[in-house]
């Protein structure tokens, strides 16, 4: 069984999270399930029609600054994206309904640097489709098997499926029922996870 | 120079900093500045008049269980108070006013154990007053102290203080100006400070 892996492409710390999780897990001899999710309609239920960074400021300045010394530490590369959140459904479908794809991983990383990196607009589709062409696929047909009325409803399934597990934001882990919060937790849920394996 | 400490002793997270501040800081020859405060005027301020926790019931489910895991890890004692969170007014009021006194950090870790080891209701007076005692003040000359009205302004320019630095939350730190927030950003505020110190 693998560890449950939950990201955003417009959260900030699913960022690093995403960067680093396979260094981390591989040390452990832990799997991942890369499961890509919108907290839009998470944070909808909560009250919330922005980001809570944009909604308290003192908040958000905070999180640009730890965010940057979090990448420096991390040596990952990292420019404020000059639109914040930006709108990640279609990265996110792509990445649901492609979740076993062998290059999936690789396309997760493609879409970080795109927003977190080169400042570029995720939401429009010939960034993503740029993307999948860096990772090999055939744009147009990836996005149009991502957007049909199938994926749409599996998508839709997936971020239920993250509410009834108790997710409300993101990055967040999940190793037998237990539930890890933010790119902070990465190390403590991977560890968690490897003693499960063990014990089991 | 010192590195600055804020705390509130109804907070949660606040708990395991006070508990650990002291073995990290010493180890790196750090001097902390201990500074209670309120956060209930930022939160009022953020248009909250509850704990987030409280407010948002999957964010208040997590909340107790990483904290259980993280006391768990640093081997500090913990129970879940049967009231969350405890009017802290009057313990940081004493805070506030013996800022430098020798028994501070004692009668700090005294409340935090009140309300997070013993169940203990911080908000009463006779609490508080025990836990005065038990670092050898005379309780009812602390309180008077820290309550008159040159200590009741003194304490709302604390708070005024934590607001203009961009604190929004507990534990925070702070070293020549760089915020760091959480139990999780300790080691780092104070290796941030250590760093400081030897550049100046």
């Amino acid at each position: 069984m693998s560890l449950q892996f939950w990201f955003d492409f417009a959260s900030t710390y699913s960022y690093p999270a995403a960067m680093r999780i396979d260094a981390v897990a591989q040390a452990r001899q832990v799997e991942i399930e890369w499961n890509g999710f919108l907290l839009g309609p998470i944070f909808k239920n909560q009250g919330w029609d922005d980001s809570p960074f944009n909604i308290y400021p003192a908040k958000g300045r905070y999180m640009w600054r730890d965010l940057e010394r979090l990448c420096e530490v991390h040596e990952i590369p990292f420019n404020r994206p000059s639109v914040f959140p930006r709108n990640s459904v279609l990265a996110a479908r792509i990445a649901s309904r492609f979740s076993n794809a062998p290059w999936l991983v690789e396309f997760v990383k493609a879409v970080y640097r795109a927003n977190f990196v080169d400042d570029l607009n995720i939401a429009d589709g010939s960034v993503i489709a740029q993307c999948l062409r860096s990772v090999g696929m055939d744009a147009a047909t990836a996005i149009a098997a991502a957007t049909d009325r199938g994926a749409k409803a599996l998508f839709r399934a997936q971020i239920d499926r993250a509410v009834q597990q108790g997710i409300f934001g993101a990055p967040s882990f999940i190793s037998h029922g237990e539930l890890f919060w933010g790119n902070d937790r990465l190390e403590q849920a991977v560890q968690w996870h490897a003693r499960g394996l063990q014990q089991s």
